[in-house]
């Protein structure tokens, strides 16, 4: 069995951008990236060292993984004008959390998904080898290669279906877009008053290292919601009524905490 | 101007139990812990030290200040006693964030507040110099001199008003408190599958790191509410159909995320 030595990149987004430069670092070969703003092909290709192009029908088949790396509704649009072009013979992973890698499955024999679980920022470094990597193929001899591609990038690399790596996906939706949202609350709520948001910033650090550090969530919940501290609450409430939605949001997780520390 | 050099810890409760550890670290002498349970009184005392007592009117008057650190609905009343035993002669402090400085304006001449913004668990090591604290007082000479035993724990000392500490306690609760059920609801939906919760750990780290890297939270919000990704919105509330109160928060949520970003 083969390696994989060289990929064609399919999108030019956070995780494009991220995965594409790890996968360099690490001695792959980026033949080509695609996406529909050439601009953003070209600068991603530059980074990559590879070529560019803004047209499905330019990509070649001489690339040892296509890696769809694109918004969940295009996954499907881009494998068929990819088969459409170089037929079924393709070796073809999308990097998504939610999409199942069937969604693949009619238009290449050999399809798979390779989802690295992390929030990417353009413009920030993320360290490759602490994010892990979740991949699956209907194809054992696939499977096999994504996972030592896969391992050249982290140590972290399991296999997970499609029905788990949706479930995954959905807690890293609470786990960092709801947190994200909560703590823009955070934000706007301090800005109104000139408070310094690097006030609150032992406190981010502390909520999620408490938890990294393998406490239970549930067991280390504090509060005036957990200790139904009615006083606190209505003091709170009051003071978020010139934000209705926060104030809205504040009783619903409020009551949800309450009823579940009963 | 004579600094504090001796301290009475009326509370035996996390917060009490780190700044007490902190300030005997510091130097500073504990004369009592009162706590209305013996046990926990003996327990922080013999950690500190010190004397301890159930009984407030146990409590003498030659310490240089007392510092409530009682849950807020119980503060005036341990006030009230200790003004009937001792009269309005002494310094004393709470650490409460929602409870104004002036509810012991009543019982006391010189009052003010000593509030540690952190997450402290009993048994987990806190580094006390990375924990901002808040202080505000009727009495300049007090202020003053919170401000230097404050100082003593930590470079991250502030004056903060009644008012505004209100507004960073409600903050508080966003940014921990609610932050930390999220992270319950992600430990419960993994549990239910059987997927290891460290999967989700380097997310947790670098949800929190964006931010406390000076990244605007409202900047870097990401994910299928923030693109109005409608299938993936469908497809994970089809799957939390499970559990009706966490479908409610995340299409809440979702929501209030999608009116943000139109």
């Amino acid at each position: 069995m083969t390696t994989i030595k060289s990929v064609t990149l399919i999108g030019s987004g956070n995780v494009a951008t991220h995965l594409g430069i790890a996968l360099k670092k690490a001695g792959i070969f980026i033949d080509c990236v695609y996406s529909k703003t050439k601009e953003n092909a070209d600068a991603l290709a530059q980074m990559l060292d590879a070529n560019y192009t803004d047209k499905i029908k330019d990509i070649y088949s001489n690339s040892d993984l296509y890696i769809i790396s694109v918004s969940d509704n295009a996954i499907e649009k881009v494998a068929k004008k990819l088969n459409d072009k170089l037929g079924k013979s393709l070796s073809v992973v999308h990097t998504s959390g939610v999409t199942p890698s069937t969604i693949l499955s009619n238009y290449f024999d050999s399809y798979g998904v390779l989802y690295p679980l992390q929030t990417f920022t353009k413009n920030r470094e993320v360290d490759i080898a602490k994010v892990p990597f979740f991949i699956n193929s209907s194809d054992s001899s696939l499977e096999h290669r994504l996972y030592i591609l896969a391992l050249n990038l982290s140590p972290k690399v399991f296999f997970l279906s499609d029905e788990k790596r949706k479930v995954l996906h959905v807690a890293a939706i609470f786990t960092n877009n709801f947190t994200n949202f909560l703590l823009s609350v955070t934000e706007d709520i301090l800005k109104q008053e000139n408070i310094p948001m690097n006030y609150i910033y032992p406190l981010i650090t502390e909520t999620a290292a408490k938890v990294t550090d393998e406490l239970s969530p549930a067991k280390i919940q504090t509060g005036p919601a957990k200790r139904h501290d009615q006083n606190t609450i209505d003091t709170h409430s009051e003071y978020l009524g010139k934000y209705p939605d926060y104030k809205e949001l504040y009783l619903k997780i409020t009551d949800m905490i309450q009823e579940k520390y009963k």
